[in-house]
Parts: C-alpha cells; sequence; structure tokens
C-alpha cells in the first residue's frame, strides 16, 4: 500500500473532505506527527518509506529526496515552490504539482487589513490599551497615502481588486512582467522598485521567493524608504532580511510594519521586541475557505496521480526555469 | 475680548490651520490644560468667563452651562450631540453647531481594518508572536460571512461602500430610517435588529447616541449572537453595555470585539483582560485629513459667528427631538 505523508498542518481540521478522500483511496497516510514546519533534518528522517507528499512550505531538497528512494510525488499546499527542489526532483522523476489560485482570497483579504491596522496604529493602541494607557494615534487614511505593491500577480492583483472600494487611491505597482497598463481609478503607475522605496508610504510584497528576491529588502532598500513609512509581507520569509527589518527599526526607522511569514517558522526572533511590528503566524492562507480548497485541490490531484488521470496543478515549466537561472 | 476654550485634544497638532485662524480673530483662547477628555465636574471649573467652547465628546450639561454664564455657542469637533444638552442650550440661546461629515471617512474605513483584524485574529496572533508563542489561527473571509451593520447613516454608507471591492457579500442593514432600497452587489437586505443579532457573524455599530440606542446592546442581545461572532463599536461609549460585553466574552462567548469607544474615557476597565477584545483609544476620526477637517470646520463655524456671517453647521432639528423624545 501507497504511504503518504501529509507535512502541512493543520490539516482536515475544519473540513474533513482531504482525509476522506484518502481514506477511500486505500493508501496509508500519516500527518506530521511534530504537528510544526518540519526542519530538512527531521524531514528527512520521516521519509524513507514515502511515496508521496502533500507538502507545505518546508525545505524539500536533494537531501530530503535522497532519504526518500520511493518518492514519486510531491502535492503542494498552496502557492510558492521555493521550498521544493525543482530540479532535483525532475531528475529523479517526481511529479511536483501546487495550487496556486487557492490562496489568493485570503492572503489579499488579510493584506487589506494589515494595511489598515498599520495605518492607524491599531496594533499599538490595542497594545497600550491592555496596558492602561490612553493615548490617541494620529493615522491617515488609504487616500492619503501611497500604495506601493511590489509583485502584481495573482495575489497582487487581489489587493489591487480590494482597494477599489476605498475611492481613488495612488498606487505604484512593481513585476517583472508588467501585464496590464492599468486597471482601476485614480493614479496607478508601473514603476522600479527603487522609486516604490522612496516614493511609497505603504510597501506590500507579493513576489515568490526567487534567487532574485531573496534579500531583496535589506538595509540599503529600508532606510531609503521614508521614515513614517509601513511594510508588509505576507509573502515568503527571506524577502525583507529580517536582521536588516529589526536594526533599522530598532533605530526609529519606519512607521511599522506587518511580518506574516519568516526564515524560520514557528518564529521566535528579535521582531518580537518591535512593538509596532505586527507579527502573525504564517496565516495569509489560513481561512477556513482558502485553507479548505487548498487541501482539497491538493489531495484530489493525489487521487488523480493514484488512479492514472491528467493531473491539473503541475509545477509549469517557469517555475523550473526561475530555479535553473537562479543556480 | 471674547474667550474660546478648547476642550477638544489633540488640536491644531498636524496643522495648524485652526490655530492661525483663532489668532486672526482678536480672541482669547486656551486649549484644555488637563489634555484628556473632561469629565462634568471639571469642565464645570473652566467655563465661568467661557464664551464659546470648541467641543470634543466631554458633557456639556446643564451644571455646565448653569457655570458659564457667557456661554454663546458650542462648537462641536465632530459628529454626535450626544454629549451636549441642546434643550438646556437652547434655553439659554446657546448656538450649537457640528462637522457631521468630516469624520466619516476615517470612521469607515477604520472599521474595516477592525473587522479583517478579529475575522483572521490578527490581534491575538500578535500579542502570542510577541510573547514567543506561534499558532496558526483560523479565519474568515468577508464572503464567508454574514456582515451586520446597524446604524446605516453616513459612516454605515462608508462601510458599505469600502465593502464593495470585496466581491458579493451577505449584508443585513438597520436603520431607523432606511434610505436606500438596495445599493451594491451580492445579498443586501433591511432587516430588524434582532434577525442581525442571531444571523450576522460580523456585527458594526453606526447608530448616533440617543436614548434609545444607550445599552440597546444588553447581556440578551449579546447572548442572542452567535458564539464565534464579532461586535465592533465605533460610534458611541454606552451602546454596547460595556460590563456585559465583558461578561459575557469572559465566559467564552463572542470570537471577537473591537471596541474604539467607552462609556468613561481614557478606558481603564476590565474589557482590558479580553486578549481577543481589540480596544482602541477612540481613534474612529483620528486620521490626519479628518481630524484636521474636523478642527478647521468647527473653527470656521466659530469665526462665521464671530464675525456674523451665517452659519453652516447649525445642530438640526431633528437632534433637537431626539433628545426632547428622550426626556
Amino acid at each position: 500500500m501507497l504511504k503518504i505523508l501529509i507535512t502541512t498542518v493543520p490539516f482536515g481540521d475544519k473540513n474533513r473532505r482531504p482525509l476522506e478522500l484518502l481514506e477511500n483511496s486505500s493508501v496509508n497516510f500519516l500527518i506530521n506527527p511534530l504537528n510544526k514546519k518540519l526542519t530538512e533534518d527531521e524531514l528527512s528522517e520521516m521519509v524513507s518509506d514515502v511515496d508521496i507528499i502533500i507538502a507545505g512550505t518546508e525545505p524539500i531538497t536533494r537531501k530530503v529526496m535522497e532519504n526518500a528512494p520511493k518518492l514519486k510525488m510531491i502535492s503542494r499546499v498552496g502557492i510558492g515552490l521555493d521550498s521544493v527542489d525543482l530540479l532535483e526532483a525532475r531528475r529523479r522523476g517526481i511529479i511536483v504539482s501546487y495550487t496556486p489560485d487557492a490562496p489568493t482570497p485570503a492572503v489579499s483579504e488579510l493584506t487589506i487589513g494589515l494595511m489598515l491596522s498599520l495605518l492607524r496604529s491599531v496594533q499599538v493602541s490595542n497594545i497600550e490599551m491592555h496596558n492602561g494607557r490612553w493615548y490617541r494615534f494620529f493615522g491617515r487614511r488609504l487616500s492619503e497615502v501611497t500604495i506601493g505593491i511590489i509583485g502584481v500577480g495573482r495575489i497582487g492583483l487581489g489587493v489591487l481588486k480590494h482597494l477599489q472600494g476605498f475611492g481613488p487611491l495612488k498606487i505604484l505597482l512593481n513585476d517583472v512582467t508588467p501585464n496590464f497598463k492599468s486597471a482601476l481609478d485614480g493614479n496607478i503607475e508601473w514603476t522600479d522598485k527603487d522609486t516604490i522605496y522612496r516614493q511609497a508610504d505603504i510597501i506590500t510584497i507579493h513576489t515568490p521567493l526567487t534567487v532574485k528576491t531573496k534579500n531583496m529588502i535589506k538595509k540599503e532598500q529600508l532606510l531609503s524608504m521614508k521614515k513614517d513609512s509601513v511594510i508588509i509581507n505576507t509573502a515568503r520569509g527571506g524577502i525583507i532580511n529580517e536582521k536588516d527589518l529589526y536594526n533599522v527599526m530598532k533605530a526609529g526607522h519606519l512607521g511599522g510594519a506587518a511580518i506574516d511569514v519568516f526564515d524560520f517558522e514557528p518564529y521566535i526572533g528579535k521582531l518580537r521586541e518591535i512593538q509596532r511590528c505586527i507579527l502573525t503566524a504564517h496565516m495569509g492562507s489560513m481561512s477556513v475557505d482558502c485553507r479548505t480548497r487548498m487541501e482539497i485541490e491538493a489531495t484530489e490531484e493525489v487521487v488523480r496521480f493514484l488512479t492514472n488521470q491528467p493531473l491539473e496543478g503541475e509545477a509549469p515549466e517557469e517555475e523550473y526555469t526561475v530555479q535553473k537561472e537562479g543556480l
């Protein structure tokens, strides 16, 4: 009987459908017993007899694959293939699928919430109030500021869509492949990243993690941002250099930040010292509907694989190219 | 020389224009030296020689007016006249003006931010993360829930407008005078308040504080709400009974709350014990643009009064009727 390891947690928690799909498929399956994001070593120790991984964002590296001689398929729950060594998988004939559309609505909606919280210092007032200190923080509205979106794919476009109900806004966009001229009311322009760093009051990142975006925003970029600007990362840990973000904010630069994704998760780093930095536990895609859709789609893809049906979510060739160019 | 007391703080902080208007008007003016919302007693002690009050939300009662024999005008910075005894003011020939439109955009935008934070447990994850605890909270998206808006005036309509960019949503509306049949995509209905309490997953209050809305939401109403629903009050303290809200949440009912306005401000009450209750310091209107507009409009009204020009923001007759019916 084939053995499936489900590394992403929670799984099947709010909706049992993905578990039922597996139960009906005559396979053995095991949900990550450590109940947290696995390290390369932890995963390597669990995969010796595994045929299929239903995966989160843990590193599925050459080392992991070397320890998984039976591995035939990796079905990623979500978007982002930075965690999978695609070229090594291809060399070994391991199929990789993902669910790139499912997380979009949840991540883009959370991003708007983080923008509005940051602009109004809700996170700071909330902590101060709980500690018995009353202070009326001044804030700004979306139409008072310039919004910069770096990465205008599925999620960046979702963010743009949600912003429509907030009136004409000044928005700067950047993407490696600008895919439309303009789409909304207001003052929307494509520009380079340096212009966004210098001019935007809110910067939100929606790029994949690649060799090119790893450490894209370091000390230099952070210091080129306005002193009272805010930055949001709901994309991937490592795109903003965490240590530089800490040092820059500790020194008083930036009005706030909202960080949902980290170099190492679960996160226990120094940004915890910064009160005006909102920290959340990689919850971008954690709405019941999106999470359920991700889990079901990833499991359905496994069922298709098991029953020799055509796959629907195979990683596209561009993802391999991105990793090849990075090497 | 006429004497003006400015009770609302901050004032002229981000934009000096209201101060300049007063400086050019040959008046004496004093900004609230206690730098906090005044009690009835504190205000009574400050008004013996005051001709005009540029007012916040502190109580301007019969007692205050008895101590202010020279008082000729009250110019409220903002919306809501619950704090002013309008009938007593009229008996004494004191003119009352306000700036009902200026706070709208800031309050409605903050409300959306609070909705999204509550739906995704951002406030809880943020505190947990700062304390070194990683837990991926499940949340819901706006399109997964039913939204109830009680009070569909300026601010309620602003909230509706912002919700447009989040796709077709199920929204229940209640107002004493329903003023349109439907306005948006999706599934929007007028209904009674009890239906909203029972069916909505998010309830947001945008009514004035009147005898009829004071304690409108008590233990009974709170307990009729769904166990995991959330409630937002950016309107006025006292509309939701604070003590009942505390008791009900302490006992585990409601998924969250966001309270920006309190019976007594600065707030130091027991809701501080409830981690899933977002507390902010009456910051609904505190965006730089709206606050500035409120202060300038209220001051311009004073200048019009001083120079015998027609007033533009006098309290409408309905506001007197509301207070008369309540008595």
